[in-house]
């Protein structure tokens, strides 16, 4: 998605430790109008496939999830990462280990929101080892529902994740893969693009 | 906001302990075209007040602020819970008081994204302590910016919030106000009616 992959390259930021912050537009600031041409790329590209809910995890994903929502015109359940008060008991949970934080956790859904006759979307900001989403994938999978495929804004194409989703038989859209980056010239080259 | 009282009285669940559960639509699962109706009140009810920001505060907030966002046409930033490697440094920060979960934590905004010019809207599902308001508010007075005022989804009257927030001179906005709610008789009574 060239809009996208434009507005990376001028307003992301090459880290050390293989971080590209985007935290200007798509995960800490938010551009809405952004938001709304993604949403529409993603519809365009799943088009073909019923979807009946969206499911994201928290946080950085709910904002794009529910966007993304109002092209499909379903509702959004996300992934909660604390055991709450307010979910006790009868929820699907699973553990997701997280490389940007160095720790395990767990993530979880109440058994009411997610269940068999659901043909659900995920929807996440982004992918790098794909922990969160082959977490979604298994809660999706222990519901009963139906998984109708994967939707990232970003892929960080030189990490195992996107491959393995894929080798998993999920159908997964990213609308924009990093294929290589460099802090020191701040170089970005994109699935697709000659380096 | 008829719609919305209507809607937490079917759906919502009172629980002991002062919880009113609206998982199923507002905090959970997410009722997108709801959020639209909601989006479309607060700019109604704000109509007057010119807003180039909304802030709101993860993890439950974020959807409705992006939704809302739409009406305003401004960027949506969520204050943070946990310090993670991608804000480091340059952050408002203040602690934060949560009666939920019986701890103190800090919440942040990065310095890039708010500062004098910035005329900021507060967005956030539910109000009862007003805790997290409170510190969104210092975190946006800390910034230099101008608090337009803050739209809540439901607040729990019978808890000192709101009281607190319109004491200190905020526009506060409360699409719903439970003043009374009984667990047994599973009775709900919004500001405005007769008990």
């Amino acid at each position: 998605m060239k809009l996208l992959e434009d507005r990376i390259r001028r307003d992301g930021k090459i880290k050390g430790g293989d971080v590209l912050k985007v935290d200007s537009f798509l995960n800490h600031q938010m551009d809405i109008r952004l938001f709304g041409e993604i949403g529409a790329e993603f519809k365009r590209r799943f088009a073909d496939v019923p979807v009946s809910k969206i499911l994201t995890i928290e946080a950085s994903g709910i904002g794009i999830a529910c966007i993304v929502a109002q092209y499909f015109d379903v509702p959004v359940v996300f992934a909660k990462k604390n055991k709450t008060k307010n979910i006790a008991g009868d929820a699907y949970t699973t553990q997701v280990e997280s490389f940007t934080h160095g720790k395990t956790y767990d993530i979880m859904v109440s058994r009411e929101f997610l269940g068999k006759g659901d043909q659900v979307l995920l929807i996440d900001d982004f992918l790098a080892n794909g922990k969160a989403l082959e977490g979604l994938a298994r809660l999706v999978r222990e519901s009963g529902a139906q998984l109708a495929g994967a939707g990232v804004v970003i892929e960080k194409g030189f990490q195992p994740g996107g491959d393995n989703l894929r080798r998993q038989g999920i159908r997964l859209e990213s609308l924009a893969i990093v294929d290589y980056m460099d802090e020191k010239t701040g170089t970005i080259v994109f699935r697709g693009e000659n380096p």
